[in-house]
């Protein structure tokens, strides 16, 4: 059965997906990049950031970045994954963080107030602007992906948008062992028991300590 | 050299120290004993508790739970963790959770704002109510410590005082596999790295993911 998942979710010690003052130069805030540390070294990363590249590391961490791959159908992201603009889009020429051919290959809603013709990227991504909030594009994700899963990228504020719904089957989260003390915190002010959510997998490695969580 | 410590310090993966609803049947709040499922079995815990008893477990929870106990001269505990009584002490009835010898044998420094006299317990737990603040409790505490270590109990109100004022040196947290949704918050509005804090050591077992924080 077709589901909602998120997947790969970094996250600091104390709840942070993304660090203070995010910015072009720093799209993952201060010390953000240090919440990822865990999937750049594995095999399914580099090889999916770089076709064709061999080697990379094998187990716990890479089996998570794989599972994240896997039957997905198509992509939700808040605006903020996609880039920096805010506000209207003064023109067509940002065309997200990834170049000119994303390593998404399925159909990506992006979750906006301010309409945008699709954009047709190299291998299969088409990054499609939804101003008409999280169930409709959700709704549309669901038929664009068939058979397959939708899974919601990010970032936090948008992950909460899905989890205060209810809307989100599966999700796996890596803790990273930093502490980054402010940014965007998953956790604050909502209360996933409350949502239905429980702890289903628990796993460790050097690198994170991963959960899974889902709905009973 | 003395240390100011927290040790096996639980948390849910949402940052909660305590559930919520704290009570005299319920001291750990809702959900609030699930955070500590990694330290009953181990056999340092155990002999804790029961003096005499052999058995239970070994191995890295267990090595956690006897690095706990280790060299405490003195402890801190915040007054709800002494005990559900609020305001004044109504008279000298309540005299902790823990029966007539509890597990401190040491001097226990208890933060309230209302006074009380000492409360010579059975096995050298004397416990001191100290109504002049964080400062004056740690004063005393690490004069009677002497040559060993100030171990801050909790709750977390308490230990995020002395974080807030930079007064600990070393803090283990032992995360656990479960969410609580709600209750006592170790890190809202507490930034760590801003505070000096970082990660030391992170180990992770099938009960718990320890993780500890230091000053540079």
């Amino acid at each position: 059965m077709q589901k909602v998942r998120v997947n790969a979710f970094s996250l600091s010690l104390d709840g942070f997906a993304a660090g203070p003052r995010q910015s072009l130069q720093d799209p993952l805030g201060a010390g953000g990049m240090a919440l990822h540390q865990w999937v750049f070294p594995t095999r399914s990363f580099q090889q999916m950031h770089q076709p064709g590249r061999t080697g990379g590391s094998t187990g716990i961490d890479d089996d998570f970045a794989a599972r994240a791959m896997q039957d997905i159908g198509a992509w939700i992201l808040g605006r903020n994954m996609f880039g920096p603009v805010r506000g209207p889009w003064p023109d067509a020429q940002w065309r997200g963080w990834w170049g000119d051919e994303p390593p998404y290959h399925v159909p990506v809603f992006v979750l906006t107030h301010h309409a945008r013709e699709p954009l047709e990227m190299a291998g299969g991504t088409t990054f499609h602007f939804i101003t008409d909030g999280i169930e409709a594009a959700l709704d549309k994700a669901r038929r664009a992906a068939g058979e397959r899963d939708v899974r919601i990228g990010g970032g936090a504020a948008t992950v909460r948008q899905y989890l205060r719904a209810q809307l989100i089957d599966e999700m796996h989260l890596a803790m990273a062992p930093v502490l980054l003390g402010a940014g965007e915190n998953l956790f604050a002010d909502i209360d996933l028991p409350a949502l239905g959510y429980t702890v289903k997998e628990h796993v460790a490695t050097e690198a994170a300590t991963h959960i899974t969580i889902g709905r009973d």
